[in-house]
C-alpha cells in the first residue's frame, strides 16, 4: 500500500483538525461507493478493474501485437483524458527516450491530436517519412477540433500509401459504444475498435482501452496494471485514517481551508512528468469549479529545486507541497572514486546515487515544512506494471472523496465549453 | 517588436490603476539601468548581447565543429541556470523530438546531471551504448551536487573508454573565469573551457556560453540569437507604455497587488514547454522571497485546455493568464476533404491548421477574460534564431523591472540554501 506521511504538516495543522473533518471523510467515501452524490452516474470507473480480463481485454492484446508486427510507429490521436493517461504510464514505466530505442517488432509510439500546431504536425510528418504506420484514435465523439482534424489527415495519409482496404486494418478506433461520429465511421469502414463505456469520464478512463491499447503496443502488462487498480480497490477501501486516501484527500482540504491556493506535486524521479499533467487534469478538472478548488501545480525535483525552491521556501506562503518518492530500479548506479579529488566528492564515493536522493528527499521535506511550506509525503514504492495501477487507483478514488469533500461534482466540467464556442463562431462551423 | 495586448484586463484593471503605477515603473526601469538597486552587481546580463562577437564566441564555434565532428551525443551536465536556458532554446527551435532525427555530424543531444533519479542515469547508459560522446559540464562551482556526481561518472566512463589523454579532448567546461573546483580542474587537466561571467546570475545565463555551446552544438546561429538580444536591448529601452516590457511588468503586478496568487503561462506552441520551465525559474526564483511574488505555473494550450481549462474557466478566481501565440512556420498543413464528412469538418476542408489555432488562440482569450481570469496576449512573432533571442532579452529585462517593482532583489537566491544544508549533512559532508 502507498504511504502517506503527514509528519510534516503539524506546523500548520492540528491532531484536532484533522479529526474534525474524520465525519465529512466518512460521508465523502459513503457518497462514492453508494453511489449517491452528484455525477454518480460516472462512476463506472470504479468497476474498471474488477472486469479484467474480459474479452475485450483479449481483443487489446491481438491488436497490439498486430500493431508491433506491422508498424515501426504507432500513432495515438486523442486529447485530454484521451491522451494523458496512456502517455503519463508509458513514460514513467519506459521514460521519455523510448522512442529513441524501438523499432520493428517494438513501436515508436507518437501522440497527436492534442495540439493545433502546425510545427507539430510537420514535426510528425517528417517523423513518420519512410515508416509503417498504424493509428489508434481515440475520442468518445470523435468531434473534438484537434483530434479530429488529425485523425481527418493521418487517414488520409493512410489511404494514400497502403490504399483503401489497407488502410482499413491500421485504424484502431476506441469510441462510444453506440454513439457519435467515430463510432459511426468504425462500423461503416469496419475498423477493429474498442469501447469506452458510457459511464466513464475522460479523465477516469485509463484503465479503458483508452489508456490499454497505447500501453500494449508499448509491451506494457495491462493485466498488470488493471490487477494492480483490482487490489487497490480492495485495500483503499478502509474506512479510517490508515487509509492513505482519507488522509491525503483530508489533508489537501484542509490546506485549502486554510487558505492555501496551491497544491505543488513533486516527484523525486523524472519519468514521472507526465503523470504529473494527468494527475493535474484529474484534480484541476475535478475540483475547479463552483469559484473553489486548490490550484495543481507540478515541479520534478530535483531538478526544480534549483527554480522553483527558492519560492517554495521563501515566497508566498499560499502553497503546500506532495511529494512523491519511488524505490529505485535494481541496477544502482554508484559514485566513483577520483584520485584529485577537486570536486571534494570522495566521501561519497562506492554510495549509490539513490542513496544521495534519499537524503535530498529527507532534506528537502524537512527544510521546506520548516520554511512554513507544509508537505505531505507520499511513498508510491516500486515503479512496475502493476504499482501504476495501484497509483491510478489511489489518485482516482482520492480525487472523488476530494471532491466531495469540497463539495462539488467530481465528474462534470462545464466551464470547458465556453471556449469551444467562441472557437467554433469564429470558425464559421454551421449551426453556432 | 512583440506586442503585449491588455485589452482583456480591463474587467479587472481600469486606466487609472494602470497609470497610477506609471511612475513606479519608470523608477524599477531606472533602477535596472542605473545600477542603482539590490543586486545591481549581477546586471552583467545585460552586456551579453554587446559584447557578440568576440573571441570566445569563435571559440565556441569552433568547439561545436569539433564536437559535432567527433561525437553521435552531446551530454550537457548542468542543473537550473546551467541547464534549462539551452535545452528551451533548442526545444523551441528544433523540437522535442531532435534527438530523434540526428545521427553523425549533427549530434544528439542529452541533459543529465539535472537529478538524482537513477532511473535517468540508467537510460543516459543506455542511450550512450555504442555511441561517441563528449560532455560539457556547465557549473560556476563544480561542486553543485547533481552536476557533479554526474560529470565525475562520465569523466571516469570516457576515460575507461578513450584513455586518459583523448578524454581531455572530449570535455567541455563552462565555469567561473578564475574561482571554484571546476575551473581548477579545466585548468590542471587542460579541458577545452568557457566563462560564465561572475556578474551573471543562473538564470540570466542562457546569452554567455552556458547556453551558446550546447545551442551552437545543436547547429543554432548563436550569433543570430545575440543579435536578436542586441536589437532588443535597443528597442525595449523605451520608457513608456508603448514598451511592451512596461505594459507585462505593470500588468503582472497590478494582478498580484489585486490578490492574484498565480500567473498562468499558456502557450499555443507545445515546443515552448522547456521555455516555459526556464521561464518559471526566471520570475520564481527572482521574485518569489520576503513572503512576495506571483506563483509561476505553465501550460501548452490547447493541450492543456482540455484538462487546465476547467479550472481556468471556473475554479478559484485567483489567477490570470499570460497567453502567447508564435506565427506559424512557412509549411502550413491543410485541412483535407472527406466524402462522407461523418466528423462535420468538411466545413474548415482547406483551411490551415494555423487558421484553426487562431481561433482557438480567440476565443480563449474571450471566454477567460468573461469567465473572471484576465488575459495578457503577448503576439512573440516568429519562431527565428533572432526572435529567440529577443524573447530572452524581453522576458530577462521584464523579470528585472517587475521584482523591483514589487520591491524585492531580482537577483538574489537565498532561499535555495536551506535544503541543500539539510541534505550535506544527511550525506554526512565533511565540515557540515
Amino acid at each position: 500500500m502507498i504511504k502517506v506521511d503527514i509528519s510534516n504538516i503539524w506546523g500548520e495543522l492540528s491532531l484536532r483538525d484533522l479529526l474534525s473533518i474524520e465525519s465529512e471523510l466518512s460521508a465523502a467515501h459513503m457518497t462514492v461507493s453508494e453511489r449517491s452524490g452528484a455525477g454518480s452516474e460516472y462512476l463506472g470507473w470504479m468497476e474498471l478493474p474488477d472486469r479484467a480480463p474480459t474479452a475485450e481485454h483479449m481483443r487489446i492484446l491481438a491488436a497490439a501485437h498486430q500493431i508491433r508486427q506491422t508498424s515501426d510507429v504507432l500513432v495515438v490521436v486523442g486529447i485530454g483524458g484521451s491522451y494523458l493517461g496512456a502517455r503519463a504510464v508509458i513514460e514513467l514505466l519506459q521514460g521519455k527516450n523510448r522512442n529513441l530505442r524501438r523499432g520493428k517488432g517494438d513501436p515508436q509510439i507518437f501522440f497527436a491530436g492534442n495540439s493545433l500546431s502546425t510545427r507539430a504536425w510537420n514535426e510528425l510528418m517528417r517523423l513518420l517519412e519512410g515508416k509503417d504506420f498504424s493509428v489508434c484514435v481515440i475520442s468518445k465523439s470523435g468531434t473534438t477540433l484537434e483530434s479530429a482534424i488529425a485523425f481527418r489527415n493521418l487517414k488520409w495519409m493512410l489511404e494514400r500509401r497502403y490504399g483503401t482496404a489497407q488502410a482499413k486494418r491500421r485504424i484502431y478506433a476506441v469510441t462510444d459504444k453506440t454513439k457519435g461520429a467515430l463510432r459511426q465511421m468504425a462500423d461503416e469502414e469496419g475498423w477493429e475498435s474498442f469501447v469506452i463505456p458510457g459511464d466513464v469520464g475522460g479523465r477516469f478512463s485509463v484503465l479503458t482501452p483508452v489508456g490499454l491499447l497505447p500501453m500494449a503496443v508499448a509491451g506494457i502488462d495491462i493485466v498488470a496494471v488493471l490487477r494492480g487498480a483490482a487490489k487497490a480497490k480492495k485495500e483503499y477501501d478502509l474506512r479510517s485514517f490508515e487509509n492513505p486516501v482519507w488522509l491525503y484527500a483530508a489533508v489537501r482540504n484542509l490546506m485549502l481551508r486554510q487558505g492555501k491556493a496551491i497544491e505543488l506535486l513533486c516527484a523525486f524521479e523524472p519519468d514521472f512528468s507526465v503523470m504529473g499533467s494527468w494527475w493535474q487534469q484529474l484534480f484541476g478538472e475535478s475540483e475547479g469549479k463552483d469559484g473553489k478548488g486548490l490550484f495543481p501545480a507540478c515541479a520534478a525535483f530535483t531538478a526544480d529545486l534549483h527554480s522553483l525552491g527558492q519560492l517554495v521556501q521563501d515566497g508566498q506562503r499560499n502553497l503546500f507541497e506532495t511529494m512523491l518518492r519511488f524505490d529505485p530500479p535494481k541496477l544502482r548506479c554508484t559514485v566513483v572514486s577520483d584520485l584529485k579529488d577537486l570536486d571534494g566528492l570522495n566521501y561519497l564515493a562506492g554510495k549509490t546515487l539513490d542513496h544521495v536522493q534519499e537524503q535530498a528527499y529527507l532534506g528537502t521535506m524537512a527544510a521546506h515544512a520548516d520554511g512554513g511550506c507544509p508537505v505531505i509525503a507520499i511513498d508510491c514504492g516500486p515503479v512496475t506494471d502493476e504499482s501504476v495501477g495501484e497509483l491510478i487507483w489511489f489518485f482516482e478514488l482520492s480525487c472523488a472523496v476530494s471532491a466531495y469533500l469540497l463539495g462539488v461534482n467530481p465528474f462534470d466540467q462545464p466551464g470547458v465549453e465556453a471556449y469551444k464556442k467562441n472557437m467554433l463562431q469564429l470558425l464559421g462551423k454551421p449551426g453556432m
